[in-house]
């Protein structure tokens, strides 16, 4: 048995060493690649792709698996092997129900979309993108299929990025938190509005970029093992555990974009810093989830990054790098306007209060597309009745409505919702990590995130990918997802802030 | 017959674009990794190359060749299918003579000979690193014996970096150049010295950098196709023919350090964006030869980054630069200091008439080794003689002497003489340009160097590695590898500076 797990193990080991160095031409590619370089750089990762996937999928490592499998049996559940053996298996079904061919004719499909997407956010013409969606959707619901049977097809997309979530739990989830939301913005607008304008002054790059790095600095970002560059749109990525960079966009004019971006990259970064070196080679030591993810920077963005606390601490310091546009700004001001509510069209500029809206309507568009019980053609029209409803506002064009996100053209269906149940994560920990921290609000203050960090080392990052996304979250928190403690921080912090 | 042609050349793209990856992964190491990376980093280079390796050396890759060998003698030599199967028999032959055992075992000495070399450099005491160059002496002898039968021992290793190369060529080069190189150094020597103490002042790091950067986008050096970054080591790399990057040292107290490695690495960059993108993923298109690369880079560096026409259009952009450090300093008197020769201990510091000893006596030293006339255990005595006896300098330790390259503990032996030929080669091209272009020298003065780089990329870059070095010369010199041009060259030169 031993022999079994270092023979599977070891193809691990060699395809994440390829993936560090696909992710690697990834990040040179958005980062410091000349013009020239992307078609030669298209065919090395595709080279790349290749190997991992043809290594990955290897007949004889479903033989191995399945003489393992009785063996795994008499084992401890708990034990690693037991862990490693679920998540392998997982997997390697995961890539292998899906054939050849349809894997081949899916990548030429979504680089023709991606084209025909952008082509028609451009032009804001949906009829240019509209056939190359009917048939990723066509491709989704056939995607699903491999995965049959199910309890909703649904679930088999929804399950590429969360393992183990259902259709079901997430509606029930979103179902619950909605007519919340809704309610809370309706008692947020009907409250004088706050005054943001000063956000929106001229702040120098270089000064924005280095109360950034003090930020992560602070929280405890370890530069010996990463870095922060700029890219057009921020992202994380790991070349290792002891190498995780993160990028960051820095707006002129505005001063949170660069600032909430930091943080929020900053937090998926630590993730990936407090992932288990003993497992960086093998199928435990990758994250958990999307959501997992998206809870520790949507952490490190919203609860700490839009909190007092931490403003009390790094106000002075941000006003000391920008004396002239934030002298005459006080600490109270400044926090009611990085926290300001504001029905807007766009997903990633949404505030936290609206945000969830955004991805309950794509959950709703995604669901309705697979039900068959939507047709592409008259998703604009949906889309818009759905905005108004929701938010109260009506996109004036697709580019800024149902042709904003890059997502379907890349084929990701199931992925918006992981976004929504991130937020929804972050205040379940939060509660816990309160409890078990009392003195947590007045670390922030001081500037100090150890101890945090620490705890979420402990019992998030640590864990890696040992337990599906809702048993580490019950094990952490007493309860599976669920909307109580987000929509509480919601309420506890605009009811203060909008004095309703 | 164009099947298999198609396969192997399918093999070859694909570890191309394989070898492009490596090589982004070696670049990032250098220019942007945290030093954390460095574990992971060797992973994913060591799964690409093994992966890389594998491909090469695959058996089916020998079978196809010997049944292609009959049909391929029956068309015109000179038509890409003949060039191209003969450089792929040629490196399939390299690759598949040095057993998998011998590699491996090659590879763990040269890992710790590396280490053992630098602790010897830092303690100045050969004793440190003596054992394991004797092991890696007798590794280099049994990798030639797997070559066998040769002329001589020392052909086989030569043969890797310069195909087709014999032991005995370059030894009538060498006997040849060394007396005339050694009699013009005296010559230099017994006139009145030059002083260049003014380029020893502060130059801000970004002014020189701003220079460089003008200077190579006056070479012709293509942005969108390319980069330059910092490293402490010099060097060129590529990831396809339209992504070659260069970097670049500058030292503060020292103007021409920084402003030669950049435009001698903008030679070589220059040489791979040549190359023809026809044949960039198959055998005819990389670089014919190390001689030859290093033509190009000593070419731009010393035939036109240190002549008076260069100067004449540059020197006053470079005095703008630094108007307090030069604006005293003439063209004349900066162009003789500029061109100062001094005998000195260290190859990578030697200037254009030394420089040749250097490497004259590394070859003395390997063939006495591969030979068996020398015995390692006397090399430090053996080379402080002949330093003496060339350049009339004697190391005062083994760090300035036997011990300054690390190219032996690479177990790189047959490669020094490589950079003593390209600056052969570099002058006899310099004539026939002349010739073709009799503007050249006006061309360069105007700051134009537009005919220039498409003689090179005509007459050089382009034809790749379809022709073996000594075979390209004498097609577009007339002559073989000679050192006559390049004496003339420095006898014209110096005899004009030194006034002798």
């Amino acid at each position: 048995m031993e022999q079994l797990i270092a023979k599977i193990k070891a193809i691990q080991a060699e395809v994440t060493a390829i993936e560090h160095a696909a992710a690697l031409l990834g990040w040179d590619q958005v980062t410091y690649m000349p013009s020239g370089g992307a078609e030669d750089r298209g065919n090395s990762l595709a080279a790349l792709s290749n190997i991992a996937h043809t290594k990955l999928t290897a007949p004889e490592i479903g033989e191995m698996l399945a003489e393992l499998e009785p063996h795994i049996a008499e084992l401890n559940p708990e034990s690693d092997d037991v862990r490693w053996f679920k998540v392998t298996k997982r997997n390697y079904e995961k890539q292998t129900r899906l054939p050849a061919e349809f894997v081949m004719r899916f990548a030429r499909e979504t680089t023709i979309a991606q084209m025909k997407w952008q082509e028609a956010r451009e032009k804001s013409d949906f009829s240019i993108f509209q056939p190359n969606l009917e048939s990723l959707v066509e491709m989704a619901k056939e995607a699903a299929g491999f995965f049959a049977p199910y309890d909703h097809p649904y679930d088999a997309l929804l399950d590429m990025y969360e393992p183990g979530m259902k259709t079901a739990d997430v509606k029930a989830i979103f179902n619950d938190l909605r007519p919340r939301q809704v309610e809370l913005i309706k008692a947020i607008m009907d409250s004088p509005q706050v005054d943001d304008s000063f956000l929106f002054q001229q702040f120098p790059k270089q000064a924005q970029w280095d109360f950034g790095m003090e930020v992560l600095n602070a929280f405890g970002y370890d530069f010996n093992r990463g870095r922060q560059d700029y890219t057009i749109h921020p992202f994380t990525t790991s070349f290792g555990v002891n190498d995780v960079r993160i990028t960051t966009r820095i707006l002129e004019n505005n001063l949170v974009s660069g600032m909430m971006s930091t943080m929020h990259e900053g937090g998926h970064g630590l993730y990936e810093l407090g992932l288990d070196p003993a497992h960086a080679y093998d199928a435990l030591g990758s994250s958990a989830s999307l959501a997992i993810h998206e809870s520790q920077s949507r952490m490190f963005e919203n609860l700490i990054g839009r909190s007092m606390p931490f403003w009390k601490h790094f106000y002075p310091r941000l006003q000391s790098y920008f004396p002239s546009q934030l002298g005459n700004v006080g600490l109270e001001q400044f926090y009611r306007a990085v926290n300001k509510v504001q029905p807007s069209l766009i997903r990633v500029e949404a505030d936290e209060a609206t945000y969830n809206l955004h991805i309950m309507l794509r959950l709703e568009v995604e669901m309705g597309l697979i039900e068959g019980k939507i047709a592409v053609a008259h998703l604009p029209e949906f889309w818009n009745s759905k905005m108004e409803e929701y938010l109260g506002v009506v996109p004036p064009d697709d580019a800024q409505g149902v042709l904003q996100d890059v997502h379907w053209s890349n084929g990701l269906f199931g992925y918006f919702s992981t976004y929504a149940l991130g937020n929804l994560v972050s205040a379940q920990l939060w509660e816990v990590m309160n409890r078990d921290m009392p003195n947590l609000y007045e670390d922030i203050e001081k500037g100090k995130f150890y101890d945090l960090l620490t705890w979420l080392r402990t019992n998030i990052h640590n864990h890696g990918s040992r337990y599906e996304p809702q048993e580490l979250i019950e094990r952490v928190t007493g309860s599976r997802i669920t909307p109580e403690p987000y929509v509480k921080y919601l309420t506890d912090k605009y009811s203060a802030i909008y004095k309703f």
